[in-house]
């Protein structure tokens, strides 16, 4: 149950720098490549010749080489050569739009004739100077829209996330969600408490004094099909919160792309974007490595509980005020789900 | 295939005596704890917010918190508490009556109405300061009645223990089984023959020659649902065997609770009770160490033979004099499981 | 999707040397053993007793004794005694026809009546001293068929073995399909082409210089119902090729047994069997070593073949000139299928 004319992140260009990279988006087989002008091009992993998968295969001239008989695949989905093959008539394979932009490849795997990269979601830090970007893959057990709920409730990180960014006054801090649009917004704010670890590094990291009591703020924005983004931080207390002047804060944003693999599977894209020392390259990994460990908490909770929740496809789950987050977000999901059932397909 | 109102081993204390145990029991999947009274408690391990497994979470004050927003759930099945939450509109989570006794933890998954302690088995050994016990667990992927044949015909062991507790003169002494009400009784007795090096080294651990003929002895008894203890031992030739006095023979009682997981999966608490030596604490691991590799050796064939069995369900095996206990044994469960289908629930 | 009225390749007599055999074979769960004459015998691997797979357990006396409880069971399926036990009505269990020949032990696991020796497939130089074989066997998740086809069109050496065999020449000369019969032969020639490095080292082997053209030759025979025996070879060019004199030429026939195991599962017996330096032991290890690294090769690309065809059933694969072998192949296999069900049961 996901959208499928949407733009999900599929990938990123490392990550087919080498070889071609065979990966399941939304439960279509797809192979990334390089074509001739450098762009991402994106194919069925399927040869048409004998059904292998060409993500077996290698890149020649901006091609895909099928690394069995030597079918040569154009980012067409058409067969340009083979050897001693005439190839005109073989039947061409199912292509995928793909963009490139914001440093991930981006892939609609519904209606092509939709398919405006217009609608990929904007991201304005990704294309400043003055912000710096790491990140990692997971591929998690779930179904994805169980790590949306969980994004748009971070209550869990008290329990889950004891040691890094969790801490108490977390659930005694209310969240208020609204609805924007297509955009769910769940916000919290925490006033005159202790940084907990994670936090206390960065207000460091920011040259700012650790031991102070400060405010911390979470604004979770999820935007359809499944991106979250959340603007986190703390300043020292007094001094604007969220609003205070950079002097005063330490901040940044957790990015979160959620794509299906298949129905209870997905791969998850998290980083983090901040706007102070961005040209400190090691900075950025020390972050990475402890967002990383922190994210990594969340899959054996998340997985047993996509466990439990199979074994009782007929239990209800309570939709609580700390859940709007998420309860929200299934509606604009649904709602696009349906909303692609009810439209023809372009021409 | 098994009885609900029975009163199973589930688990010993030391299991949940760090964090909470999720263990699944007849189908059932429950989370053990240990409440405020020291008592241990069994609910579904189901947190009714989000469905995560309470296993995953921790006790406090006697209470299971939910690793995953801090749900506080009670013994009751019902939940105490939650931050910022009112709770009393959640809905109550199954229990399972529990009880700790003999050094295991019995639980009941059927008709709570009908659970009564007195049911359980009495283990008059495990109450005296002049018996030792020591044993372990063991998960094993087969129907737990495959394990109840195995433990009822001891003719196994000159083949499947071929180098610690099995003879050739097992296979030549024919076993008698007698029902006494519902309890299956399966004898056989050997004379004048050399003890296996398991009962030799009982023999020195007794102080005893382990070179002398001497007579032997195994009495399995199966007790529903699915208990078998056994008597075993050695006594010097003509001494009276089985009711040679104590300065003449070693034996024991090989414990044995079989507790379905699945159709095709059980957990099997193995052990022995001795009543020799009883406070050498050294012998009783040397002991559970023997045994606990004696009994991972009848491991492989039992899951072969329930991958054998599975397939070909339609395969009528044998039921030879040697496998009359598990045939008797597997009537009393039919019997059982008949009688608490045509039996309406307490109100 | 495979004839059982045919002898196929089941296993080689060091393989049950020590203990029984058991291994699945067109569907059917076999165990192989050696009788009292040193002869190999086949029966169902489950013993009529309870069900444990006669596999686990030994021989004695040229019978098989089952690990649980000591049931002997006999080349013809019937139980020959059990300890304390009488077995006249102990029911038979199914034997296979095998046959010890040309250092493999053939099986037949369709109708009995049918099994005739003389339908083993002929292989002269197995019988001959101045022949040398060496080979291996695998376990291959994918159906027989792919590896058939995989045989009969070895274009994919380019691609799939680069480094060994493969060589741009071999998909620059078109091979030729014809069937004779129920043997289809698919061959390719290339003239004054270099030879590729296992054939270099094959040169080498037989004191011939590896620096000159050559010409190289590949004729693939698939036999039913499942054999593929190829001539492979290179001469010094203008020598004659594969009719040169042995003087000028390194030639061998690979050797390949393929045996359904499951309907997505087969046993690969691969090999090599070679005309020069017969004795030489050593070579006999170094070039099956090379061979063993070599079809390694194709191992992930069937498998992962398989894999996306089970995925996408009601696609159809290309039937090109390269692939004419394998199409004629599976049309022999066909009709023997068809023709199996259309015969009634011999009495």
């Amino acid at each position: 149950m996901f959208p499928k004319n949407a733009w999900y992140v599929a990938c990123t260009r490392n990550e087919f720098a080498d070889k071609p990279l065979g990966r399941t988006i939304c439960g279509e087989q797809v192979v990334f490549f390089c074509d001739a002008e450098g762009q991402v091009a994106a194919v069925e992993d399927f040869c048409p010749h004998r059904g292998a998968p060409l993500s077996l295969g290698f890149v020649r001239d901006g091609r895909l080489v099928c690394g069995y008989h030597g079918l040569v695949m154009g980012r067409d989905g058409k067969t340009c050569s083979m050897p001693c093959q005439r190839v005109q008539g073989f039947p061409a394979i199912r292509t995928y739009p793909v963009v490139e932009r914001y440093g991930f490849v981006w892939i609609w795997v519904g209606d092509k004739g939709l398919a405006d990269p217009a609608k990929i979601h904007h991201l304005p830090w990704a294309e400043s100077s003055e912000w710096a970007y790491g990140g990692g893959l997971y591929h998690i057990n779930c179904d994805y829209r169980l790590m949306i709920d969980n994004l748009m409730d971070l209550t869990h990180e008290t329990y889950v996330h004891a040691t890094s960014i969790g801490q108490q006054e977390i659930e005694d801090a209310v969240p208020a969600t609204k609805v924007e649009g297509e955009t769910v917004i769940t916000s919290r704010r925490m006033h005159g408490i202790m940084p907990p670890p994670f936090w206390a590094a960065a207000l460091r990291y920011n040259d700012l004094a650790d031991d102070l009591p400060c405010d911390r703020w979470q604004i979770c924005r999820f935007y359809p099909p499944s991106h979250v983004l959340i603007d986190v931080g703390v300043a020292h207390a007094g001094k604007g919160g969220y609003d205070a002047d950079p002097r005063h804060k330490a901040s940044s944003i957790v990015v979160d792309f959620v794509t299906p693999e298949t129905e209870t599977t997905h791969w998850y894209f998290w980083g983090m974007a901040r706007n102070f020392k961005p040209n400190d390259l090691e900075l950025t990994e020390r972050i990475r490595e402890g967002q990383g460990r922190i994210f990594s908490e969340d899959r054996e909770m998340l997985e047993r509980q996509q466990r439990n929740i199979s074994a009782h496809p007929q239990r209800q789950l309570l939709k609580l005020n700390i859940d709007a987050g998420g309860v929200q977000a299934r509606r604009i999901i649904d709602r696009a789900i349906a909303s692609e059932r009810a439209t023809p397909p372009t021409p």
